[in-house]
């Protein structure tokens, strides 16, 4: 039995080893930036292959499921399974193995909220890495903050970034960034994967954008009494009012805000971006600028926009949307699935047409992924409060 | 082929049926409180026995890992394996999935940080959790900090809870406690698994304890030159200096703390007992409260504490340290390991040969875990910073 099962060990790795020596995978694996302190795999090597390591002796079948792929391990005589993926685009992955048909997070990594679970995550080092990176510069402080919202019944919370000094400058008041997650994510993505909080401490110790707070808040936002109706359905979103009648005047009670329109930003990325485009011209009275990251509130973009009705005709008066809207910002990913250019850039032919000034920024050989987004704020914020 | 393995499927829940059967288990489980967002295992029973289900349709073999014993799992026949642990203590265990010899986190838990890895917790709960329980009160705000230690030569951070009230009474400051997690665990287990932010909004609110400002920091901090001499074996600790001459300063420099020793308090579990012991007997200066929750300086506790030498002799002379000591606080969980009474009760032997008051508060029906060290903190916190 035990020579058997080496033999067929044996040929199983001929069979492997010829197929990776096909694909010539560079040797220069390091561990992910991302790990659990002290663990050593997963790897990522100078092409953006994955490679993961996992002991599973009985197990039949391992596999690594990154990008919609499942790449199958090889065991060897120790019962421990190795292998990796092909190349993968720069920057954050959701990824998890599938032993036996159990999809589980890797040991290995750390984990993060996405794709509607706690898992595993991979960084491939992007090349423009240096403006996420945690550097010897004055750093803000993300704080949790719990609050009962008598909308949806239940306690929520959301995570606020107040720039360096706002703890010792006591007499400093601050614009404010509300920014929002994506669809099958939450509150924690911003200052967890998305790096909000070191992409504006590099971008304020370079003096590129403006000491800001930032808060990022849930947008699953549903009545209790909509929930019951929606019967399992995707029940009437609440996001808009919990946003505008219980968060915003929470932050502004508690934080040393200028509670202004013309100090108030918001921006969301896909499901986020359009939410947040349908709360902003719902209320132009309290934000004066918009960022919309992989997505806008046509989606999923199958039809023309047509001003005039689009939103209430929101964007009908182009003199009136300029003079309230002090930045339109939009984004997208060279690489992102053809819905996501179909939406935005319909919604974009509908800005065009009203002779709406707009900023298109677009993230080169990226998805609709992590480094597209942070690559986003980056830009946005950098448009800022500048006026004022 | 198929029919084979049906007729095994029944065999095996046959003899599975009747192992359960005559554990008469209650059928009364429900989803633990910590599970991720929507996921309905893994469950609990008011027997405290957790029940965990997983889809592995290929496993051989699938156990649930808790509380030092492996539970065999039972597969249906389509592929998903259940099954339940002996009941389990109150409060909060970590816990596993072994699948096929993989040892993995539930993908059905959030995770914690502790026994050396982000992975499974779930909680019991207690007859007492209302002490912990996230409530209708005013609550405070839980901040990350990072910084870069010159000692250590690398970037930390540490978890700050300040009180309800603090971002809104600019002229108010607070007294300080330093609270430190144990080994195998981090800077972020005393504000998630801990709870220790909704233990204080709890006894603030009742007016049981003093609003006070809590820094959570990590208690790993070693001098590169450290761990390079150490050489694999375990290094020189440098945390008492990164304590006292780096986070002490920065937290009294950001924050608006009483910066003094009537107005600082220390504290620890296990490691961070015996490591905040030492560190207070060195800096009297700097402290005025000390909380021991399982465990003391003298761990492991095999032989008889002698006043004279223990900590360069900081016990022995006893009208100082009353004095200079307000509160001298340890605790133990009734069903810990053999080895932390014999350290605690050791020290307390000398304190009671010295004649050195001190609190003793023991958890009913706790071992080395979590639900002692909420407790203690609940017990601990009403006992400071009262004659200021």
């Amino acid at each position: 039995m035990r020579h058997q099962l080496l033999l067929f060990t044996f040929i199983l790795s001929s069979v492997f080893s010829f197929a990776q020596s096909e694909e010539k995978i560079v040797e220069d694996f390091e561990p992910s930036v991302v790990n659990q302190p002290g663990k050593e795999f997963p790897k990522v090597n100078s092409e953006g292959r994955v490679r993961v390591k996992i002991e599973a002796s009985e197990a039949n079948n391992v596999q690594l499921d990154i990008g919609g792929v499942k790449y199958d391990l090889e065991k060897n005589e120790e019962g421990i399974w190795i292998g990796e993926s092909a190349p993968q685009d720069e920057g954050f992955h959701y990824y998890q193995l599938n032993i036996d048909g159990a999809s589980v997070p890797d040991p290995g990594s750390k984990y993060y909220y996405g794709a509607g679970r706690w898992g595993s995550g991979i960084e491939i080092p992007a090349k423009d890495k240096e403006f996420y990176a945690l550097k010897d510069v004055p750093h803000g402080t993300v704080s949790k903050n719990l609050y009962f919202s008598e909308i949806t019944r239940q306690w929520r919370r959301n995570f606020v970034y107040t720039p360096p000094g706002y703890f010792e400058n006591l007499d400093k008041r601050y614009p404010v960034l509300y920014l929002q997650h994506g669809s099958y994510e939450d509150e924690t993505g911003w200052s967890s994967q998305g790096h909000a909080n070191l992409i504006l401490d590099n971008l304020i110790a370079s003096g590129d954008a403006e000491p800001m707070i930032i808060v990022m808040d849930n947008g699953y936002a549903y009545r209790p009494e909509d929930l019951e109706k929606a019967g399992g359905n995707r029940p009437r979103s609440s996001f808009e009012d919990v946003l505008i009648k219980e968060v915003i005047p929470q932050i502004d009670g508690k934080f040393r805000t200028i509670p202004n329109r013309e100090h108030r930003a918001i921006a969301g990325l896909s499901m986020g971006a359009s939410q947040t485009m349908s709360i902003i011209m719902n209320n132009l009275d309290q934000f004066a600028y918009y960022g919309g990251f992989s997505g806008t509130a046509n989606f999923p973009g199958d039809k023309e926009v047509d001003a005039g009705t689009f939103l209430n005709g929101a964007f009908s008066n182009a003199e009136e949307m300029e003079q309230k809207l002090q930045v339109l910002f939009l984004s997208l990913g060279t690489k992102e699935a053809e819905i996501f250019f179909k939406t935005v850039n319909g919604f974009r032919d509908m800005l065009d047409r009203q002779d709406i000034d707009y900023i298109f920024y677009s993230s080169p050989e990226t998805g609709h992924e992590w480094l597209t987004w942070r690559r986003s704020l980056y830009q946005y914020t950098q448009l800022l409060f500048k006026n004022n």
